[in-house]
């Protein structure tokens, strides 16, 4: 029996030890080793719970044991995550999370700290809840050159976009819906603002490039002031808007990578991903468009990845995985300012047909979008301009009295 | 750098080769090693391939050659790759392939034989091609339970089918597009009477639930016998008609298991899966409905799997994968005259009225559909029953002059 322990007994924490106990068998079956959990970390009591023997609250318990090969962190945040992360690979253990927060700021360390103690830190969990993706990135894509991943990644946005373009409510209610629901997570600003999501994608981007790409890299942009008319124009598009995270390597080596708010056509694989599910497309240069699909998010999906990462560790305990990135900078990324892409505009004006002809000379190209409802009102798209062209056009516009209310990214896939 | 042969150079051989040159310097980072193709074995003449000092056609120069340890076999057929793998296996030689055939026949006696010499048998390539599906359900999936698995497993059947569906293309003509593009295979009745997928789902429900089943177990029907009319209904009915790969455990622990049309509903997750694209939906205890979607075949994307596995052989080239089942039996599996589930059916009448209530009575329960312009025809779908029990309900209807035209399964997911 090779000995683990769970450190944070939260909803995944619970999630983990639920499915090791209930699935000991066939996972024994399955690994040729039973999985044996020896201590849970928690600074909470939980009286009554059938593993009274198991909960500890002294961190050092764990460390110090040997006995102990593999740890599940499932606390959430960085600290003191990462200091505990740290010790535990220093001695020698394997760890296994789903703090895609950590992951995102100290992954690089992390992963080189492991590498140097011959143990493995593996965090399938940290994007895509159930969904396989980490593995998969790495392992069955490594003869492909990922050209671009673009994903539905964070469940709570998706559920109050799926409202708002379906049942027509507007972002306060679909997102007072999410909270009654349970789905937003304790503090829904990192959701609703896409930090949730801008760490996945951070975390993707340094799996398929190789270079670790902080969070505050990736130009993060949330879904608040998305209004049920650009949903209503998005429509007439043929399309929908959702929040997706991006990231594509250019000609010039660099990475255009963002989180926010796109158009995409009802066509696209992504468009039909809806409520709390995530999907990921991730486009090789062998494979062509490859989409994951499934619960981004719960207790169980999420905890089955972590719980499959543990059976990873016991099964090769002598051996290394080869999820590894370097160390990157800030240079790995096109300034947001300087990347391209095609937009929707919407914008008030007294003067429809005054305003139309306006945009059509401060834009590169317009194509009207029109509700009738809507007489003070355009709306157009765009063709491909930098970011910092479609800003000097939309101050321009303003400065005309044209006042833009909208502006939203058109995706390319 | 680690030596490997490529045994076959067909369309995915030379892929395999392709990709192994064009990323030697990227797969060599990835990896730590570089992958050297020492041999590439083909009874053909290749003049002027840049490859020419690499082939032969002698396949005892592989084997016997001590440097190469990875040998890809993308040969295709039983014969003469069972027994090249048998060898190769036998000589401590890891074997990774895509050829489904040989998996779904051979499989359990070959995975047992690099077990106990303790090299590696990979096949990620043959479900699925260039679709991450064997090793996340190897791997991520781990923890789960699997309930259900089912797929869109032939390109070639899809893309007729999408034809009829969306172009109103007749089985023939939308065939002989299919042939005139290409994606048929060699042997068309293959894909089209579904033995193709057949051998996929037999392939996915071995490695699911631990027991070869052989695709002589699986009850396998093709799409030959679909019309424009049967797609016409499936439309009226909100749906659309597929060839499913579909494997569930019963209570009682027997699989069943079938390659077959089914009636499938717009909202499900695999209706829109279209041409030559393939998904996979695994339902597992813990994640939930997880689906896999991509291209199904083709050159690039089938080699990126086979290279992918090459890689992975060369990076752990002193450890067994868990990839792994034992062999099988067919009490493993339910009898399909006992398998359960409703159906649709079409029949050929001069007394609708008549007709309707003589299908009333004799099968379990029937929601008619109607098509205004077929007026010598009734249609209707039934609820839950035994394939023994659709048969009696058909012959008694025929027995009537009620001539049944289709029965094709209602899916359940």
């Amino acid at each position: 029996m090779i000995q683990t322990a769970v450190m944070g007994y939260g909803v995944v924490g619970s999630g983990v030890v639920e499915i090791l106990t209930e699935h000991m068998e066939s996972i024994a079956k399955r690994t040729g080793e039973e999985i044996g959990i020896k201590y849970i970390l928690d600074i909470r009591d939980f009286p009554g719970s059938p593993f009274t023997e198991k909960f500890t609250k002294d961190f050092e318990q764990i460390l110090n044991d040997d006995e102990v090969k593999v740890v599940a962190e499932v606390m959430g945040g960085v600290n003191p995550a990462y200091d505990f992360t740290k010790r535990c690979l220093l001695k020698g253990k394997s760890v296994v999370t789903s703090n895609k927060e950590l992951v995102a700021t100290k992954g690089a360390e992390l992963l080189e700290i492991a590498k140097n103690n011959n143990v493995n830190y593996l965090f399938e969990a940290s994007v895509g809840g159930g969904i396989p993706i980490i593995r998969p990135m790495s392992q069955c894509l490594a003869a492909n050159d990922v050209i671009e991943i673009a994903g539905i990644l964070n469940g709570t946005t998706n559920f109050i976009l799926t409202k708002m373009i379906h049942d027509h409510m507007s972002f306060e209610d679909a997102l007072k819906l999410a909270q009654d629901n349970g789905y937003a997570e304790r503090n829904p600003a990192a959701d609703v603002e896409g930090l949730d999501a801008g760490r996945k994608i951070a975390i993707l981007a340094s799996l398929a490039y190789g270079k670790h790409i902080y969070p505050d890299y990736v130009h993060t942009q949330g879904i608040t002031n998305i209004t049920l008319k650009d949903v209503a124009y998005a429509n007439l598009w043929d399309g929908v808007i959702k929040l997706i995270g991006r990231v594509k390597r250019l000609d010039d080596g660099k990475l255009d990578i963002s989180v926010e708010p796109m158009l995409i056509k009802n066509s696209s694989q992504l468009a039909n991903i809806d409520d709390v599910f995530n999907g990921i497309l991730v486009i090789g240069d062998s494979t062509g468009d490859v989409v994951f699909y499934g619960k981004g998010a719960g207790k169980l999906p999420t905890a089955s990845a972590v719980v499959a990462d543990m059976i990873d560790c016991v099964k090769h305990i002598e051996t290394r995985r080869y999820i590894y990135w370097e160390d990157g900078s800030k240079d790995c990324v096109k300034p947001y300012e300087e990347t391209e892409f095609a937009v929707y505009v919407r914008a008030e004006t007294d003067d429809k047909d005054n305003a139309l002809g306006i945009a059509t000379e401060l834009f590169r190209y317009v194509q009207e979008m029109s509700v009738s409802e809507n007489d003070n009102e355009i709306a157009f798209t765009t063709g491909i301009m930098t970011v910092a062209e479609q800003e000097k056009a939309v101050k321009a516009l303003n400065d005309k009295g044209i006042t833009v209310k909208s502006k939203i990214r058109i995706a390319d896939f």
